[in-house]
């Protein structure tokens, strides 16, 4: 194993970073408040991305656990939780901030955002992605749906410091954080709501080598009738 | 008021129309079976697309009820449910089915799918979707969040026949239905699974006038801490 290099993410910024199949990033929530929007797409060809929609189909659950594949928007296997020392609270539902959303927020000047850092991080790897893309797996962020199954509530991490997660690349993929920007909804965690700095380490080896997940097939056709 | 006329959507096809900002469209699940998916555009601009991400962004809800407001990629007002005669349970998280759908679901010759029927009924409009939208409304479909608040568990429809939801345009735009070919897996009311045909009828008045849901913002920073 080379020794892994831990790479700042810093507070309202983004960055990417390269994996081959069978390599893994570690993400770290090192003050334990930080939400981390986070996007993947084929290393050979950046029109296939990872999509959130898919993958909920695919594993049949709204936001994963450990063991769970991320898929494309081909069906493929691009991204999996092989490791999560947080208590497990993610979100794949809500939509990255962009301009647009800070300006329905009442925000007038220019605010740093998701989608922007998405571009920007891709840029310094001297990518550009064909398109923007709203739906981003949103690691540490905790949107609770309530008992009535429709009602959403926007809440703080409840991440600790040093909590990581790690994902396993199941194809050679480019994979983008962003230390979210968002400073006027309350998610970065109990306090001031500052976005904090992050971090990720790039693994060859150390983590559980967990299989990709199986698409979810129905047993019969009418097993759920 | 025009005479409104009916359009039969056939089962596993895809039908679209124009409405101009004001106008509305009334979607009816003749057999009460049936999910339709749906998809919105910009008609000046169809790289703005309705957006399912935003749209909960917006509402604060994981599948709309009525007085909602689905909103854009540019998170601008496109289609508000002004009413809705069926009990309400519609899908806004799960993928629309694609020819790699059911290649996973171990389908060998080409299955009729909600993506296909997307690009074809806009083709029979003259138009070209820029982008594939695995995102899309599905209208009708019951899936349901579980208790844990991760797991989904996919189920028939609970529509009854006639029942019926109407979408007024928020602005210019094309919207695309496709009644769901899905017949593998159960989500077609109780029953065969067989795909049946839906209808819509474009309405100029004679529904609701609700006005676009506004944005949610929080009331102060620290409500929800």
């Amino acid at each position: 194993m080379h020794n892994p290099q831990t790479v700042i993410i810093p507070a309202r910024h983004g960055k990417a970073l390269r994996l081959k199949a069978g390599q893994a990033v570690k993400l770290v929530n090192i003050h334990g408040t930080q939400v981390v929007d986070c996007w993947a797409w084929n290393a050979h060809d950046l029109s296939e991305h990872m999509s959130m929609e898919a993958s909920r189909v695919w594993n049949q659950r709204l936001n994963p656990i450990v063991g769970d594949s991320f898929v494309t928007n081909q069906r493929n296997p691009i991204l999996t939780v092989v490791e999560d020392t947080s208590p497990g609270v993610h979100d794949t539902f809500m939509a990255a901030c962009d301009c647009q959303r800070y300006v329905r927020l009442g925000v007038k000047d220019y605010h740093r955002n998701c989608l922007d850092n998405m571009g920007e991080a891709l840029r310094e790897l001297g990518l550009d992605a064909p398109q923007p893309i709203l739906a981003s797996f949103n690691i540490f962020m905790n949107i609770a749906v309530e008992a009535d199954g429709k009602t959403l509530s926007t809440r703080p991490t409840v991440t600790r410091p040093g909590d990581y997660i790690v994902l396993k690349a199941e194809m050679d993929c480019v994979v983008a954080f962003s230390a979210c920007p968002q400073d006027i909804v309350p998610i970065q965690g109990v306090g001031d709501n500052t976005p904090k700095d992050a971090a990720f380490v790039i693994l060859d080896d150390g983590f559980p080598n967990l299989a990709p997940s199986a698409t979810w097939v129905p047993d019969t056709a009418g097993r759920n009738i």
